[in-house]
């Protein structure tokens, strides 16, 4: 049997081979039920592109990126089902990237899609992003980079985020009307734009209630024995608060622990409401309270916007911003106990 | 300035173009200071390989594959921490793809690789892999493939596992000890050899407490609403049950919110132990006995056993298997209440 090739398929089909290869690249100038007819013979004969070759042929490797900083906070993982399931649909292979929170590794990472890696990018920044040169030489390059959850200010492309100051009003709202009078944010590196929103909404909460507090924003880092300690000591050194606002789903854990290392019950004592997106939530030791992104949406709405992109080269990501709201869900660790 | 290119490097260094190339390449024909050497340079001129010239040359990508299931599980999201960070210390790149357990996706993936994308694989099989033909059509294009966690059975090849076996056995006689008479195990997939192993340590700890049972494994799918749904149902039907050993982590809130819903307490009524990596074990209500896997270890030893192959193409990968075991925590979940 002869080798199968895009001049074989061609044959078969009484196509050109341009068109063809343009199929295969799932080019907008050709059309649905073209390509679905190329598609399904190329399936039937086992047809095997060679990447290379037609990775030099067309610059297309049919392949985006997803650069994350990491995958353990239930978020990224959700994200990435819906940055998935949106690519597979449309025959993309999905890469992904961990940063591990590091600018220098996003750099690094960047740096080798230059030479022509991926079609396409969609990131949320790593906590130590202060610099974007590099994001910017890669879309010099051509490559298209959609932004979700943590976004680049500086960079004029698509982002798909939720309503972080919003919703984190939302949560500090809820703190005080259950009778907290004391508050403290938890948060992690102020570089990120969605951190900076969240203490603004915190801040709007408290200023609404006519509240007035100072060093009470706790920046913690990666390590989770470090923050529970910092967060213990923060309770110790102050022991009128009475509520705990986390901004990370990790930190939930260290808000928990620090409590029950200095007998602080929680509702009872202290009250927190944490971003948080595992399914552990409701069997907590007490049920979290928690605010929600819609992790897997948002996933999906980033990889739509750059597949759309991808599709037709003459349109251009323009600097949108997709908002989509996270969802509060009140539970025992904010019940009010009279 | 001169473009910089091997050649350039080649100059510079007084070196032949052929040495530089290998010394890229990390092969281990060069020296450790000669690589060292090379790499100063390439990074202080800005070196950048033409990813498709390189590849097509060398065949070598200086990338590596991770497959895995999903990463909504704290194993496989702690596994690539390990993996990473093997690979990011030898100069490889990772590309993490996800089955979503399914076998037409594994294949699909692996299919993809045979046109060179990858230098070697890292995986762990889908729930429902019970053909492993496109493993092995992988591995005679010479891509080397370690597995860790799951592995498929008739494959020869190095893997790391945990001793599922003897740590589930011990995880039953806790129970056992802790005066639990009737027992489930919920499970997934027994295509998965960890499945059987697991089952079988299960069997081996009933027996020898000479505890005869029937129909005593539940067979769990991916949705967690029908997981909990069938625990509940089990739960109802034998009210004898005093004791749920549950094999998978996603499967502790299905057994937690069976138990609340029927209102039985835990660890009163019924006692849990679960295999179980995230860190919330400690704050879950109760507090979780676990069985925790050494994930990051056992990412970072496959990792370690494939780079090893890939350095030297001479040597091949033996049918060893690694077992790092498992730890038994013990906590509220399973506490003796008189």
């Amino acid at each position: 049997m002869d080798k199968v090739n895009i001049k074989r398929l061609a044959e078969e089909l009484k196509l050109s081979t341009s068109t063809i290869s343009r199929a295969l690249q799932d080019s907008y100038q050709i059309g649905a039920e073209t390509k679905q007819r190329v598609l399904e013979l190329a399936k039937k004969l086992n047809y095997q592109p060679n990447a290379h070759a037609s990775s030099l042929g067309s610059r297309r490797s049919k392949t985006i990126a997803v650069v994350i900083p990491e995958v353990f906070d239930s978020y990224f993982a959700l994200a990435i089902n819906g940055i998935e399931a949106v690519a597979q649909a449309r025959g993309y292979h999905v890469l992904i990237y961990l940063t591990h929170e590091r600018l220098q590794l996003e750099q690094e990472i960047l740096h080798a899609f230059q030479s022509g890696r991926v079609d396409g990018v969609v990131m949320s920044v790593s906590a130590e992003t202060t610099s974007t040169a590099h994001i910017q030489a890669l879309r010099a390059q051509g490559v298209p980079v959609v932004f979700f959850d943590r976004a680049a200010d500086d960079i004029d492309t698509a982002r798909v985020t939720t309503n972080d100051a919003e919703s984190t009003y939302q949560g500090t709202c809820h703190l005080l009307e259950r009778q907290c009078t004391t508050l403290v944010l938890l948060s992690i590196s102020r570089h990120l734009s969605i951190s900076r929103q969240r203490i603004e909404g915190y801040r709007r909460a408290l200023a609404e209630h006519g509240i007035s507090q100072r060093d009470d924003v706790i920046d913690c880092g990666q390590d989770p024995e470090a923050n529970c300690e910092l967060v213990k000591n923060t309770l110790e050194a102050r022991p009128g608060i009475d509520g705990i606002i986390s901004t990370v789903e990790m930190l939930t854990e260290s808000a928990y622990q620090a409590c029950a290392a200095l007998h602080l019950r929680i509702p009872h004592d202290v009250k927190v409401v944490s971003f948080y997106n595992a399914r552990s939530a409701a069997i907590l030791n007490p049920s979290l309270t928690t605010i929600s992104q819609p992790a897997f949406e948002m996933g999906k709405t980033a990889a739509t916007l750059l597949l759309k992109a991808l599709r037709n080269p003459k349109s251009t990501l323009v600097a949108e911003n997709v908002v989509l709201p996270s969802v509060l869900t009140i539970r025992n660790s904010t019940t009010f106990v009279g």
